[in-house]
């Protein structure tokens, strides 16, 4: 059935056209909604636009929806950063009426913002988008949505709606056709959003005969396991631990950010984004500079700097130790990068929180690591890390290398394949009413199990026999 | 699914009442959909509204649609008089977009209005109204929605569209619940509209196993035939002339109208609405006095005034010839009530172009006025026509009395019936698809039927085996 706007047009429009016409038509569910009719003689292009939507950055993908070419591609953070960095401070200040509408606000101006860039980049008009797919988790999902937020942190954290579904565009963006649809991904509960849904869609875990593991390494860290038979995901719990963590580790990626380093003897070799003088170190970096760390002494097994092996570079800052990473001299900031132990410690609670997760949901199935076939690390800081470094504090299983593949941002990939046919909407519900979740407790075992990881690589050597323990310079 | 503003308000109001509630539903064909949410220890009370959308008047009716009680009825005049009391005007002045939209507002603004009466008199607020249905013809459905009509009078005569169906109720109206639907009943083409189909539906003739005849006589005169298993209609060529005939044929009801006539002798015996003073002579009242003057030869066989037989009451109005009905010392306006020669050949117009629409359909199946079980008899003018003298001048086929049967307005019972369920939806469309519509081609053999139907009763008294021709007096 037509909406009342097009039905207004329709009939001069085919007279016009001399009763020939392309037809612009949404599949939702089982019902087709005609969103245009277009001049068959004109250009006929139907867009559309996947949106990745974090609570730090969100990132926007136009799309030819005929040709499936990718026209462009845009970041932005995330506005609500001004109202609070973590999700907690936001929900609160959504517990007003006007709070959540200026949350709404703020997200809705930013995608419609990147609704214009994206079509400036690619030289189309935004009455030309008539489908957004958003990927979010469930509490920025409803923030976008205006939704009330006040039960997703409070017991027995309970969304408004597991099933956001298509939406008619106009509640929420102005770039768009005016019949545009927006279509939410689904989510699992509070803690499992449409985001993770969207990355699952986008690995095909869900498909394969293998047993595979799908880790996605965002601002938090969430899990996904399982085969064609069966899926079990946890995340949330041991979540904010990490989540201080990642934040903690370092800035996000950018021009001069180093995001490469190795130790050979005292030379510190560092790799930044562009090749610039080194600003400051990213997540991914401050793994490799850990392993390295290690791997050479100047950190011990519980993170500790080293003094008598770090030599120069150990310092002190605000009255704790440190270490220099770059002197000032080649900086790009004229001033030393530094790490301080607060950072290591934060960074090796993180990755004890990470292998701790993946042991339990591994061990609560039943398999062990051997048994995985493959392991995706998806999400933004996941696609920096380098497995090799990983491993060697510990983060991840010591798995052969070639079982671990990046898939990137599957967030805006999952979202990006949803632009493309109803059957993904049918294949997102499939996951969600498949996905076992686990609330991951922070019970006793749980307690165990992480005290055990927060040594570099492990309490169990043999848990991590490729990496090469090396001997107390002391 | 739930509309987007009550998904806002669901999580809260559960709480508030303990997560119990009363759910408004609305079943939109095969899926339904969740208009509000009630307090289950308040009122929690759903109403409906049906409309009988006429070109001349709009008639209301407030319904609850839990009990079905009929709350309160409303008429008010079709504002789009001002503009053109026919059709044809209105849809000359819709062809700019400002004329449909000034035509759109009018109408939009007069059915607020009767909402806010139907709910002033039945002490209920208009955001308890859920659902309104519109039953209207093709032109007056266009113009309601302020969808282009320019194609309605034009070759080949196709309406933008046939399955109105059902939209939100705030693209039109102000007086429901914001969530509110309207529902507008299917039409099949320009000249049989949704009103028609709705009479179809309150009629039940589609599911009778005996043959019966519709006819629905309002401004316009439309004829369905048939039973459970074939539905023949016909309207809209002869219409015109009939339309014409009606109108000028006197006053619509009201206080003091005169609805009834007899004569005794000399005697006028008139009733009127009220029985008031009489100020004018309706439509039913004018067929009853032409049945009167041609019973007792004041008028002949071809609805002349036959000035001896008028004696006094003969006189002469702007030149022409007429009758005193009431004389001006008997009348509420003081003035004599009279009928012109004008007004009597305009009648034997309609009267002709009736009969002969029902013999043509009645010929066309090829069964006989005999086979009929019943006629029907609706629409507001119908509703007032004493069978007998509409016999009397050869209107109606002379069959039993006891055939004849007068249901009312059907298109507002079919508009309030469609407030009861959605398998009145459904069979709306089963109506419109079963319905073979008959194009009236005013070609020869019509007109020599129309010519045999412009005599009193009929050039073929055989027809009319019932009515007793008097012997001319002179």
């Amino acid at each position: 059935m037509a909406d009342y706007p097009l039905l207004r047009k329709v009939s001069r429009c085919l007279r016009q056209w001399d009763f020939a016409a392309r037809c612009v038509l949404f599949q939702n569910g089982d019902h087709l909604e005609l969103l245009d009719i277009l001049d068959p003689q004109g250009e006929c292009r139907a867009l559309g636009v996947a949106v990745d939507l974090g609570t730090t950055r969100i990132v926007m993908r136009l799309v030819d929806l005929s040709s499936r070419e990718i026209l462009s591609d845009t970041v932005l953070n995330n506005p609500q950063i001004s109202v609070g960095s973590d999700i907690l401070t936001r929900i609160h200040h959504a517990s007003t009426d006007e709070g959540a509408e200026e949350l709404k606000a703020m997200v809705c101006l930013a995608v419609d913002d990147g609704m214009e860039t994206l079509c400036l980049q690619a030289g189309v008009s935004t009455e030309q988008v008539y489908v957004v797919t958003v990927s979010g988790n469930t509490a920025m999902t409803h923030l976008f949505m205006g939704l009330p937020v006040d039960h997703i942190i409070r017991e027995p954290y309970i969304p408004v709606t597991n099933t956001p579904g298509t939406r008619r565009a106009d509640l929420f963006l102005s770039n768009t056709h005016p019949e545009g649809r927006v279509f939410f991904f689904p989510n699992i509960g509070s803690y499992f959003g449409g985001d993770l849904i969207s990355g699952v869609l986008y690995s095909g875990i869900y498909r394969r005969e293998e047993t595979t593991l799908l880790v996605d390494v965002g601002t938090n860290a969430e899990v996904v396991l399982g085969n064609r038979d069966w899926l079990v995901a946890c995340a949330g719990a041991a979540g904010p631990a990490l989540e201080g963590g990642v934040s903690s580790m370092g800035m996000t990626a950018g021009s001069g950010v180093i995001d490469r380093v190795s130790i050979e003897g005292e030379d510190f070799s560092v790799g930044t984004i562009d090749d610039l003088p080194p600003v400051g170190i990213c997540g991914s970096g401050f793994i490799d500079l850990a392993a390295a760390l290690f791997l050479t002494g100047m950190i011990d097994a519980k993170g500790k700097l080293v003094e008598s092996a770090c030599g120069a570079r150990y310092t002190h800052e605000h009255g704790l130790p440190a270490l220099v990473v770059v002197p000032g001299e080649d900086s790009g900031t004229h001033g030393p990068i530094t790490v301080s132990q607060a950072s290591l410690d934060s960074l090796v609670r993180s990755k004890a929180a990470m292998f701790t997760i993946l042991e339990t949901i591994v061990m609560k199935v039943g398999v062990g690591f051997d048994d995985l076939d493959r392991i995706y690390v998806a999400g933004t800081f996941g696609a920096y890390i380098d497995p090799e470094s990983a491993i060697s504090i510990g983060m991840i299983p010591d798995l052969d290398r070639t079982r671990y593949e990046k898939i990137g941002n599957s967030s805006l990939e999952g979202a990006t394949l949803m632009l493309f046919g109803d059957r993904y909407m049918d294949e997102a519900d499939a996951i969600r009413d498949r996905i076992t979740y686990v609330e991951l407790n922070v019970d006793q075992d749980f307690m165990i199990r992480f005290s055990g990881a927060k040594f570099i690589p492990h309490t169990d050597p043999d848990l991590f026999p490729s990496v090469t323990i090396p001997k107390p310079k002391e």
